[in-house]
């Protein structure tokens, strides 16, 4: 008979208990075992906290660390429970999919209890740990090769009462940047399946390759903020530093428009940075073709008033690559 | 007979010249041109600039390809000789070596006629542009996965004259960091063959895994400021803010103590910033395990009294991965 996804333990038990998730075997490989961690402090949000979906995006298992920490002295309601680390092998070869079956977590939900790994593992997820939460926090990051900011993301929703306190809930985290993001339609959302139960769902997000001190910070603190807006913890909300600036603006993307390719393959040399305001005609950036210096670099313009929410970092890009991304004020 | 390396126009040309350096082909893949460009203003210093030796460190092509432009209007003397990129089927494929080869450009030089592409390029620089120059700056990246100051590195150099210049060189950059690096003796370095030469070679390196506008234009001042006191062009160096300070700092390396490896698997967290002072037991970072949260995370702590100089980003590393790297004022 086969081994059905179980806990360690009880999420139901007062107080603090830790544990593992366990996702059983298959014909691919042998069973994992995820730590959980859970504390129960009675009435309140039902809160659950993911990181590591991607292996190539670990501020959130660092600052998901981070939490276990210090909830147990600060959780005053409520349950959180935190899985710093969802998919485990693709974090040991930091690499955003799986490497056994080469699938991406986040397009697989709810997954099947008969399926390769990555498959697995959303099964186990969904069955066990989404019907213990009303509200979840994905930690994420955009991932190397672009300069992104600390941002919590969401994605627009049908129903206008999910969609908004969803948003709420968003830019509760006084990240720089919240974005409702217009995403073609990718099955398999984490996201998705959740909205679909009726829950929250964010993603922070927290870009670029480099993950240092002052960044991990940047993301503690939103988490903070948002703690602290669900009731779950006391204290005052914080609004980051970022760019020299405290400020913190909710932007949504409109897809015909959101995203400027490369028109030719070359070295691509960034011009502005996150969170710059452009006009219609502005210099975003040059593309350097490499097979010649006789050749002019082509200026990359940006398409009409926006702001820049994301731009490729320098790099050697093909035709259609995509180069950089814009946003615009949301309208409410 | 087999086709000689060779350059596409006469370098002694004064003025301004664009054209190729040629690689000739070999059994492994055809030739390549590498894109030349040269400004002759007759007497004065012979410089040559290079880019792009690791297909992953693209700050160098880009500041090589705007140096391009602005040098015509501002060079006043000497001749420079700029090659944005040295390897470009490197680049093509973002990768540190050759794809064809898999060889480390920087270590095969003098590199070999008949060789493999790796060697060939090696060879075609060391035959024929090396020659024409008494100083060489070699642009680099330290490269993903680490937070890095932008720098201006050179080795120890056993001639103390030649150390002298070199130094004095290295630290008109006015980077942050100035840095004489003990490296393990790597044959085959570019540095070595030109500083065995009597020639001066620095290497600017800029890293972490974001090329981003500020760190561009913090890399193009170092270089600007460089030929500025190499009486190239005209102009007043100016030191580029770095962690809202101007300063800058020259640094050694001591080999047994200058680089801190992971006790044990596991996800880094950083916890100081590059240029930080730490002293002996001060904390560095955190390992934390991945296979449970009741194991504590590791404490990685400073072994003495220095400056880090690089800290890994955020990831997942194997035992004996370096996660810090520490340096010590030059003692002179």
């Amino acid at each position: 008979m086969r081994e059905a996804p179980h806990l360690t333990f009880d999420l139901d038990k007062p107080g603090l208990s830790k544990g593992h998730l366990v996702v059983p075997k298959g014909t691919d490989c042998g069973a994992l075992s995820l730590p959980v961690f859970s504390l129960n402090k009675g009435e309140g949000p039902q809160l659950l906290i993911t990181g590591g979906c991607h292996g190539d995006e670990l501020e959130g298992p660092i600052v998901a660390r981070r939490l276990i920490e210090w909830l147990p002295e600060a959780q005053t309601c409520g349950r959180i429970i935190v899985v710093p680390v969802l998919n485990p092998p693709a974090v040991q070869a930091c690499s955003r999919n799986t490497p056994v079956d080469g699938l991406n977590l986040n397009r697989v939900f709810p997954g099947r209890a008969d399926g390769s790994l990555t498959e697995r593992i959303a099964d186990a997820v969904s069955r066990l740990l989404l019907p213990m939460a009303d509200t979840i926090f994905d930690l994420h990051s955009f991932g190397p090769g672009w300069d992104f900011p600390p941002a919590s993301t969401t994605h627009p929703i049908a129903d206008p009462n999910l969609m908004g306190k969803t948003l709420r809930m968003a830019e509760a985290f006084k990240f720089p940047m919240t974005l409702v993001w217009e995403h073609p339609g990718s099955p398999g959302m984490f996201d998705t399946l959740a909205q679909n139960q009726g829950k929250v769902f964010v993603c922070p997000e927290l870009g670029g390759g480099t993950v240092g001190a002052e960044a991990l910070a940047i993301y503690e603190a939103g988490v903070r903020n948002a703690l602290i807006a669900l009731g779950l913890v006391k204290g005052e909300a914080e609004y980051p530093t970022f760019l020299q600036a405290k400020s913190t603006q909710t932007l949504e993307t409109r897809r015909s428009t959101d995203e400027m390719k490369a028109p030719a393959r070359g070295i691509f040399e960034p011009r502005c940075s996150v969170l710059d305001e452009v006009r219609q005609g502005d210099l975003i950036g040059i593309l350097h073709p490499m097979d010649s210096l006789s050749a002019d670099g082509i200026d990359i313009r940006a398409p009409e008033t926006s702001i820049v929410y994301a731009i490729r970092s320098g790099a050697y890009v093909d035709v259609g690559e995509g180069v950089a991304l814009f946003a615009h004020p949301l309208i409410r």
